[in-house]
């Protein structure tokens, strides 16, 4: 199995990841979302641009320098970072950002988007701001409508900025509550003869049901393009739609139940997102992986587990993000030929 | 609170790392302990060479081109990677670095001794192989001391390889356990005629019992020289004695008890290592990291959470190792001097 490429390797089928693009931008059509992929999954701007060509208005990043990775090569002018950006080294970087693409970035409080205000000030293009509303995931978040309407109304008072909108990451399962915080938070700000331009959701967990959270205007999805054992688990794809696999080799049968192979948590990562085990054997529904450590991953089996040394193995794991930022490179695949490595070019990109 | 520096960073106090490898030194010095240090915690040559200077024998590496990293800028020159190495890729690299070092491996396997002896047959150094013991963590290693028995014998038997010893990575608590299995397989070894020369053992987690594991005459261990909340929890060491630190903003303060700060599992990894939440925050016990996410850690507290946008936090991990590996560089400060950047040299060593 893909005997060339050395083990752990992280697999991208680029066909899977092109029919997931087409399938999700699809369903955003068919209900008159606008899709604004979130990079943090893939990191790599090959993809982004496939996404942009297939229909997506953008891209997402998190961080201004996974922003700045993205656009090196050019080909991508459309980025939302939805993060409330502050110091004045970043806002600093931000402006010199704003230079290159169409930018806009969120904030949810006085003191980021009075921080903003002050780096952009003679701008030649103020920045567009978008207000992040907490609709019940409890990360960030103005915490009720009103709250949104008077930092809209103070971004909009400030130099330099644009208030473009509203945005938010919804708990999962809570797209309807979402809906009814923003409409009510949307018309406050009408009120105040402000526009409410953009309204922007996301989340992966519950996609298919993206649609109703109105009154959204574009959905911000990241790891609809590979897809995981998670997604699997909610049943929003099959294993046959995981683009993402962790090449594996097994190194060692100590016993007859259990194995041991050379994926470990520096590969597939402790994310568990609620599920038992670290990731799922294809072709295997008989084993778990019970046990990381760095580098070793240990798989069990109620009955024997038939399984060599030397045997190699493809898992789809829990949270595919986490697992794109592991290693400098990807190994690209069209079902079992190898296209090649691929750098993943926003790595590691926190700042 | 360095405020040159951006957020989040991962900070290494130099102070603190030396003054934990000259304590942990001087421990396996009176125990008539070799020290091995396992390179994967820092990955930094300056720090293994450190080691080294203050009496330790050689380093610890998991995987080759973790030894490859190493070893790159001179100074190493002994390398036990405590791994099965297979595949001819990976054995011929492996004869390509035993050309530059001292180098020593493991195998728990025939099939894994077989593919060293084809790589190193011809050598003008046969290649020194420890048979990897199972004595209670159930992760790799041979069954029972009479497996270990065995394998010793063949790779004794193999051209190109010469038995050097035993290895072991105990279980949590197994020093004693691990002892009576070394010293029963020492001596059916020892009755077919052949030497032992080294057994080696290994962890952090009960450290200062090492030398309870005799027969050992080297232990390996990464951890203590930045020590980290899973040490500290399990009465290792103080906070204080805890080099690495991830310097973090507060980035919002949506609710009296809550805030959301820029470093999540990007940077402190979801690594729960038993314990409830995901870091300590330094001066602040009132504080638990209950969730992350990628880029964000939301920190609730039961009282008034007492933070504001802008602040700074500095949290010890759960994990210290797999921190060192999330990001291209550390920031190395003494107390509350920055002294500068450096590379990590072999993070994301996986082949």
């Amino acid at each position: 199995m893909f005997s060339t490429l050395d083990t752990p390797s992280v697999l991208i089928d680029l066909d899977v990841a092109e029919a997931n693009i087409h399938k999700y931008q699809a369903y955003c059509d068919t209900h008159g979302l606008k899709l604004r992929p979130h990079v943090k999954t893939h990191k790599l701007p090959a993809l982004a641009k496939y996404q942009i060509a297939q229909g997506a208005v953008g891209i997402t990043c998190q961080k201004i320098s996974e922003a700045e990775a993205m656009i090196a090569e050019g080909g991508i002018d459309d980025v939302l970072i939805t993060y409330n950006i502050l110091g004045d080294a970043k806002t600093a970087r931000l402006r010199a950002l704003s230079e290159k693409v169409r930018l806009s970035v969120v904030a949810d409080s006085s003191f980021v988007a009075e921080g903003l205000s002050k780096a952009f000030m003679g701008a030649s293009e103020p920045l567009e701001v978008l207000v992040e509303c907490n609709t019940g995931a409890d990360r960030c978040g103005v915490a009720a409508p009103a709250d949104a309407a008077d930092l809209a109304k103070r971004i909009s008072d400030l130099p330099g900025l644009n208030f473009a909108g509203l945005m938010t990451f919804p708990a999962f399962g809570g797209f309807a509550e979402a809906a009814d915080w923003l409409a009510e938070a949307k018309e406050m700000i009408e009120a105040e003869g402000l526009e409410v331009r953009k309204v922007s959701s996301g989340g992966s967990q519950d996609m298919w049901q993206a649609h109703l959270a109105k009154p959204v205007t574009e959905h911000r999805i990241g790891t609809y393009v590979y897809n995981d054992r998670s997604l699997v688990s909610r049943g929003n794809c099959t294993w046959q739609e995981c683009a993402l696999t962790v090449l594996a080799t097994v190194v060692s049968v100590p016993s007859a139940t259990h194995a041991i192979i050379d994926a470990g948590s520096k590969v597939l990562t402790s994310d568990l997102f609620g599920l038992h085990g670290h990731g799922h054997v294809l072709g295997r529904n008989d084993l778990s992986i019970d046990q990381l450590s760095e580098e070793h991953g240990r798989l069990v089996s109620d009955g024997p587990i038939s399984l060599a040394v030397g045997d190699r193995l493809r898992i789809v794991p829990n949270h595919a993000c986490v697992v794109a930022n592991m290693l400098d490179q990807v190994e690209c695949v069209r079902g079992n030929e190898i296209i090649g490595p691929v750098p993943v070019a926003a790595r590691g990109q926190v700042w």
